[in-house]
């Protein structure tokens, strides 16, 4: 019996990872980009039926686990605070380096509120460079500004 | 007397609200892009000696002000682990959310290794859109792989 | 030399207490309502330049105090990640034990997303009891449904 | 063996997704309002023995989890201080941002004293909006007065 | 200027070192028990006019002074979230080791609720013996149920 | 095999809410009053055997439970520094907000030292109140001074 | 004007280190162990108002100053739940890597209870050795059961 | 399978109580104090070849137990980094209270350095009282003074 | 089913163990040094799939494990934030207390940047001396400046 | 007044950034390695007579900072337990990452006990390499085997 959603991500990563399947291999099955994808199967998003479903035949999941796949997850991808892998450490660091400049920037160009991250997109790309290959990564978010009332 | 960076960063912004200047007109005196001097003035790079007097000049700051920005300061904008501002705690949440998810991609495109906080580059900018005018932000670090040995 | 939005705060807190003035009277002032304004005054919203003066002049702050309320603010009221206020406390208590409850009944109303913090708007009153008056707030914020991509 | 009420919660959770039941026909069940009937099963309050056992009926648990249904619960639904889940968190952050104004606002009403926790009732709804429908909140609470001795 | 009610508890803590007042005496001047009256010296309650008059007069502070004793302050009178000092560590202690028997206890005798930190008395008294003095504390707080809607 | 006394209890509570039994009837056959059994009973204190094998007769245990019940356990009853559930946290909530006062209190009484929470004794009733019954609780530690050396 | 004890403290190690006057030379004019004298000065004990008197005289104090020291002080040394520094880290790591030791080895002798950190007294001498000296520190404190009740 | 030391510490304790055996016993089999004996049977020193078979005899351990018995552990004993157990934490207190006089004095003696926690050893013994038997501790460790280079 | 990479560490730590096998041996089969091979062993680097089939045959592990151990892993080998095992909490010391030194060096050296902890290898040897044998660790991270953009 | 190491370590940093000298220079001035001269100008050694006066000489510091220099301080160089810094956190990843296999290698060419940072040296070089320079570590740390007893 199933009882948590993080079960259902140890199944995919063990499936996935037994199988031999890409995260790319994955997103064309669920039929959205590959940031999306990824995010859902490990926990972050929720899928339609018919994405659960796909995911669930490529993979080998019980129904259990498709019936979870379509539940909004609890969120949050990271087992401390500050995280300790140093990949996604680095992401952190940004944060708390740039994390004043970017309030300040956004503000000054729009105003008080933020840069959603619900109503937000992402893609990450390789981007060639003869000095060393670069990950290139745009995101997209919409500004909310504060409401008055 | 000056004895901590962050007396340089809080001159910075009275002097900066006190005579209504903005980041722009300041990256200008820098000569660099506005984010990373934003980053240099609210003390996470250390500036040449002649950004520091630039900006010294402009905003009116003593020449102790003006030797400390040229040090390579004690970095990190954040005053808690978790930052509580929401716009910058919407990408504190980005990372927690998509972490997971950055790291097996970033694996899966290049192998083990990170993308470098330290050799990359971030462009921010308003993209109109009819729905409510969106952040585009583009961010470029360098692959470094594991070294094995 | 003001540094820093929290001694505006303060001088802010100073002279209303000094002064014996509400915050239903600021809230006249500002032209919002009194929720908003308190919020403003307490660095958590930035103010236009009428209500910035129109505060300045009821309170008798510097012209530099002024400029301070304009700028967007580094949020976040509180002292601790846990509130030891029992007034507030009682809030968070109210996120701990119906923090999941909420969750489930607004993915089972709208789908996986948000009720947003920003699009958001707050109304506190008295609402007489017999049994003992009651404080009767109504919240209201626009829900945001995760993007899929 | 049930040795903790987590585990009766998680049971529920497993039962209601795989067989598809929604919070409102659970408390239709219980004969209160969804939101004391879900925050009951997912261990934040006591049923009463008829409660339960109807709980217990609909979604097929044994006597021994409708046993433990009837014990008041080691209360607080989250796993951490801070919440991660993005639709708990801006809970959180409006009583980061908002906290010191309730406390203001709500002293300046009724005096030194809280909004019982307890002695509470939530309503949530939808509230259609062309702009996009919102999450309408109702809270109302008794004033509990600090009692001098 | 006073901008933070822990500057006034400074100076109360002052003034009485300084002049070798005790608590029972101030507690006399407020016309309550020596309990709350340190309380609220301790920056804990607020006091009426005539209370903080009367402590202002005894240990000479200024009106200004005055004037916050009647404001409801941000309680919480620890520095910490488990406290360092010998004496009050040995409370917390007793909640760490009985918390879990205070919970089943009260719970059986008047089910599922709280007993109010806010609707409280508290008296302490010396108590003789032969083997050692005691301290002898009596606690009172309204039982308070969850409301069920 | 029983590892660890936590399950000790874990068997306790299962066995008690299954029975039917009430910590009164424990405490009659421990042979203590209900505050010490009960504290017993959740890994908190050390009982003699033939405590703890009315215990076991009583609950139902194993050889090897009751011979867990005689050891002293590694006491601490909660799962985090600041309690989540309201009805302890009440209790966390007096500590905070009246620590400093017990401690001035207990200074001005006795001088520098403690009120031992081991040598202590806890007695709970319902107290009959027409404007709703009260929890009280009286508590007799004795004061440990200072030693000089 | 004196606020908080920790300003005593910092009175005393400035006017120590200026006029080069050693522990054991205070201990003498307070007429206790050099243990408990330096402790005292630290702020973790309260003295006599003969022996504040001495060290005001030895070390050049305020009255003011000198009447801090009589008032039992709110106790705890270390700035960090884990002291940074390496030689009081060192006790730190004793207490954590044998604490559960000590724990088996005073309960196999003496039964459930605690070593009293209150009646407690402290020697501390250098230890000559030809391998090198050593620290050697001689501990007793009375033996305080659990009561029953 | 064994795959954590903490297992085998798991292993001993339960042994140990079902069987009743003494700490001093298993002492005598390893044929070290009972202070080093103790701590190495909790996962804190790693024991030789034939103290492990020892002990592995006695308590009854499987071959694998006794093969973990010799590898270096993971040390630290506690789960939390504030102590929760009264005992543990009366030494706890003791760092913290007189963390820095332990500094001073050590520093008095012998300069800067640290007193050893691994170049150690530690007696307890009863020290019998009239008023109370006391617990006798004497620890002994090398000073090492920082080296200069 | 392998669920996460800690169960592969905890496999080959248990089998290392009952059979014998030194690091030394595991780093001949996987063809790098001893540093690199043990730290992918414990979870902190990804092995080819030639380095993952010796292991697995070296250590008789399952096919699942070996697939595993080429999959970049959840890096931290830590379970706290400050380790509490002595070995390695001298190691975060010395960054604790050489942290600001080595960080002026290097920018003193080399400017504003980092050494790598990617681009870096460790050598760590037994250094003979007749006053006690020395580890020798040497660590070579490549620079890398801050870019200005 | 200087009532804090910290004050003395800001006096020194001010200094040589207004002055424009190098830690090479003060090294020589201290007649020790730039490492531990660095160190000891950031509050974490101790300097004889001599040395605190020729770096008072060269900063221009007062009589009363030379005493403090002096004096062993409380060590600890960082403010948070995970350091915010890049550079330095960069050494923090290498604890977290390479922690466990330190205490592996270390314990297999050792057995049990501990590399000491006490008896311990550190020389840093910039290391000359065409695809980027390097920063070149050497540490040297006596072995400390744990005593038997």
């Amino acid at each position: 019996m199933i009882t948590d959603r993080s079960q259902v991500t140890a199944l995919i990563q063990s499936a996935k990872i037994t199988k031999g399947i890409k995260w790319s291999e994955i997103a064309e099955v669920v039929g959205q980009s590959k940031e999306w994808s990824t995010a859902a199967c490990l926990g972050q998003m929720a899928m339609t039926k018919e994405q659960a479903e796909g995911v669930g035949a490529l993979l080998g999941l019980t129904d259990e686990a498709v019936a979870w796949l379509q539940i909004a997850p609890y969120k949050g991808s990271l087992p401390t605070e500050v995280p300790t892998d140093p990949l996604i450490y680095r992401w952190y660091e940004l944060v708390n380096v740039y994390g004043t400049t970017l309030k300040e920037l956004i503000h000054e160009e729009f105003g008080d509120g933020i840069m959603s991250a619900i109503d937000f997109s992402m893609d990450l790309q390789r981007e060639e460079d003869p000095k060393g290959d670069r990950v290139h990564v745009v995101m997209s978010g919409k500004f909310l500004p504060y409401k008055m009332y």
